[in-house]
């Protein structure tokens, strides 16, 4: 099993678990938890491969992260009411998911050679898009889009890590860790810390 | 003609008028409604196409299924006033259309020779996303989510029922016509008799 | 460079600046900026080459797009104070990149010797699906589908107007100006003149 292969499968678990604590959140039934652990965990990925023309699409080709997926939605279905804040898990849980799944989206990329704007936003895709799925259908304040956090800046840095990286020569595995690593820093020090790039402000009203 | 053409075009007919119906609830003029009656109508058989690799789509080869969706909508814009519950015309429509977008999407996935999970999501998502689209574009709740009844789960035993019948050697027809009659069934009596799977209930507040 | 590179540009630099104005008035960071322009930039586009199996997607071929729609943020990020009514900004530059979007997305269809009801389709998804992306996404209520206001009305004009023009032997470049201009001359006498089709009403309440 290759280190890609690797990244997706973690990436797949733990977005399925952030989709089936959104579920809980909106107190679906079982079968709906599978529903949004399925997109939440494909959902980025399979953006990625339909705009890289990489078919079949990785679930399509290898239906265990379907499986996966719904083992997930229901480990939480049964287990979520033991967890003190939800909410706080789903946070620190997508974090996880974040930088894995930009390392396996920047990995897949960088494998088929594409222009370094290219990898770094299939990382940014990859990381994002299933999360922000997760969220529209739900009616969730997108992660995304969230005031005052890092979001979308630990893919994008995380992914333009991974792509210097592998233009400095560095081995693949060890420019996806270095990936997974600089985004996962990142969101986790926005998190608790309250790191944040300055956000728009408008002028002050006039008098 | 095969069965599954037909089912196309059904599923395509019928959710073209729930998504005219959704228009005429967001007071929406003629162009609007023929937009969402199309993109409701055929948005789950293009998710579908695109994941697996199938093209050309299967509207973009074959124009006469927009048509049908643009008269669909143009036959509500003059007659929904007529109805007396909008809304309930809207939700059993729609449990048709899901019933027969199951079977076709089913069908499609089973004549592709896909392995059993994917031809079940791939019923899944071909009834379930133009469905999703309609609700999240127009804002309304998404039928998907709602609590206290199944929808998903229907699309998804349905669904299961095909690949079931099919590995059994039943013809492809019958095993469609199963499908969508399962699916049907469990979403009218869902509808009608309140039938549903239990949900995810947070543990109470502690004191 | 041909008439329909050039209109693809056009059309993901006006868009990128709708995009960072919607960013703007959410509040995000300078990635937020440039996520949003990008997603909006080339949303439409994506959709369009997806559904017509066109590969590589336009950007994914050619990331200058990507740097044009970057740039286009960072202007929006520093400058948006600047204007007195950044909504109004919003809504005309929308205006423009939705009839240059039009034109880009039916040249593309046309070039690919699409039946008549396809090339007006892709002309109509290329230039409303991105805005929507960004509508839904920033949950701002979707000028597709804003009351009132000709929107989707337009580009199907617009595009509609190039296949009559193509049919009747003009040459590509003279189609698709004609087609720019049609649907933003309608767009722009909506905005300015209220000009509307009829919408829906629902019968009066009874006593």
């Amino acid at each position: 099993m290759t280190a890609l292969t690797l990244l997706d499968y973690a990436s797949v678990l733990i977005f399925a678990l952030t989709g089936a604590l959104v579920a809980s959140r909106a107190q679906l039934d079982l079968v709906g938890f599978a529903f949004m652990a399925c997109l939440t965990a494909v959902g980025g990925g399979t953006v990625r491969d339909l705009l890289l023309d990489r078919h079949p699409i990785f679930w399509v080709g290898q239906p265990d992260y379907i499986l996966i997926a719904v083992a997930a939605s229901v480990l939480v279905f049964f287990t979520a009411h033991l967890v003190e804040s939800r909410y706080n898990w789903l946070v620190w849980l997508d974090s996880f998911a974040l930088s894995v799944a930009v390392a396996a989206g920047t990995g897949a990329a960088l494998s088929l050679d594409q222009s370094g704007v290219i990898v770094v936003l299939m990382g940014v895709t990859t990381g994002c898009l299933g999360g922000l799925m997760r969220d529209v259908v739900c009616n969730e304040v997108p992660l995304v889009l969230k005031q005052g956090e890092l979001y979308v800046s630990c893919a994008f840095t995380g992914a333009l890590t991974a792509v210097l990286a592998a233009r400095l020569g560095a081995e693949p595995a060890f420019s996806l860790a270095l990936c997974a690593l600089v985004c996962w820093a990142l969101r986790a020090g926005s998190l608790m810390f309250g790191w944040q790039l300055p956000v728009y402000k408008s002028r002050p009203p006039r008098n």
